[in-house]
């Protein structure tokens, strides 16, 4: 009884495909989140800068270890020598510290304490999950979903760039700890444009193309979640839970 | 019934330590194969040293799929900038052919095509397995004996040194594939350097220096067995199985 529809979904171009990943970003990117838009209106305290800190550095500092994961999956050595730029430009390398340690010296513009972050202390369990859910991601689906997750980097140039000129402006205590974004304006970029040339030639079907799509989504929820936990915790209601950071002027 | 004696194992130096693996190599390491005496007596054939070229590019090209997995278990950043040298070794970089590019040339050399070579045409399963094997291990082991089982290092400098030599007296046809070994020559005995203090580091009790001591046992153990294969099949009996490489003056 019923019918099932199946609408066959034709395929795009490449151009098509981006205007569908830059949909999917304008929907879906975590430019739109309720945290950033109180941070980039400058309404945020320095206890709730703290806290995304802390747990942002929770996600920053996997992400070599992501992009090892992709790069064990790919038996192209192409491929490798392009993607393996990224473990350099967050581990850094003798005399050009990385993304990592660049986000820790934001933590300390915030007032936080290196090692304490280092250990990620009190950083909220579900920044974990979602941080596991994207080491998960890229481990266990196909190696064209793998990539396509980091295409969140399409948009991370503009959000970038809006962030450091509100950063500047509303906390110019944190002005020492920005480094991390400037780097990030030049390095996503490149990132973005093989990630996406890669999916686009790699993506032969409408299938895989959705796949794609599907990939850029789930990244998005996983940016998105760990925005919400934080929201949760820490602006409203405000309710950290057991373990988590509590800011010192409310311990 | 009947008592289980358990010798408890001393804690070894460094340098007892250093002694200990050294030992496991000298009793396992591939350097005493079969397959490599007559290969450095100058007594294989052009077609064995071509099975041989073929298989061993199975192994050499994982390489650097094995090193990022290793580069994907480490949350320490000062680790990873060390070991992801290997990658760059074997993968190479703009203007600097990696391990696997010579590895091809020398394949080439023995008059092997280059693309069949890539596409693996011909690589004895049992090869295969081997190469399995040692990426399972070290995905799946502990991160202490995923690292120790690069350990054969230490033994391969004087392997290389010796065979270069021998390659060169043996079959001055090959000379012009030699590169890879000039390179390893120097970088080997760097990684296994860095491995080797990790390892003495990190394994701080006498459990885990056995684990280490495993780690070495159980690589050489996924080399020998290759040239075991290649014996088998190319040298005596000579039976290469159904599917796999024939050289053309047999076929």
């Amino acid at each position: 009884m019923g019918v099932r529809i199946v609408s066959a979904a034709p395929l795009l171009t490449p151009t098509e495909l981006l205007a569908r990943l830059r949909q999917i970003g304008e929907e879906r990117y975590h430019h739109r989140h309720p945290f950033h838009l109180l941070m980039h209106e400058g309404r945020l305290t320095r206890a709730q800068l703290q806290a995304w800190a802390l747990n942002r550095f929770c996600y920053q500092s996997v992400i070599p270890i992501k992009d090892s994961i992709i790069l064990s999956r790919s038996r192209d050595p192409e491929f490798r020598r392009a993607w393996r730029k990224r473990i350099v430009d967050h581990d850094g390398e003798p005399g050009r510290p990385g993304g990592i340690e660049k986000w820790l010296k934001l933590a300390e513009a915030t007032g936080l304490e290196r090692t304490a972050v280092e250990r990620g202390e009190g950083v909220l369990p579900a920044t974990r999950y979602a941080v596991d859910a994207y080491l998960r991601w890229v481990s266990e689906r196909s190696f064209l979903e793998a990539v396509a997750s980091s295409l969140t980097e399409l948009f991370s140039g503009s959000l970038i760039a809006l962030r450091v000129d509100a950063l500047r402006k509303h906390y110019p205590w944190l002005a020492g700890g920005l480094d991390y974004f400037q780097a990030r304006l030049t390095q996503a970029p490149e990132d973005a444009e093989f990630a996406l040339a890669w999916v686009a030639r790699h993506a032969g079907t409408p299938e895989l193309q959705e796949l794609a799509c599907g990939a850029l989504r789930a990244k998005c929820d996983i940016l998105w979640a760990q925005l919400d936990a934080l929201y949760f915790a820490y602006v409203q209601p405000g309710w950290p839970p057991p373990g988590a950071f509590r800011p010192r002027e409310q311990a």
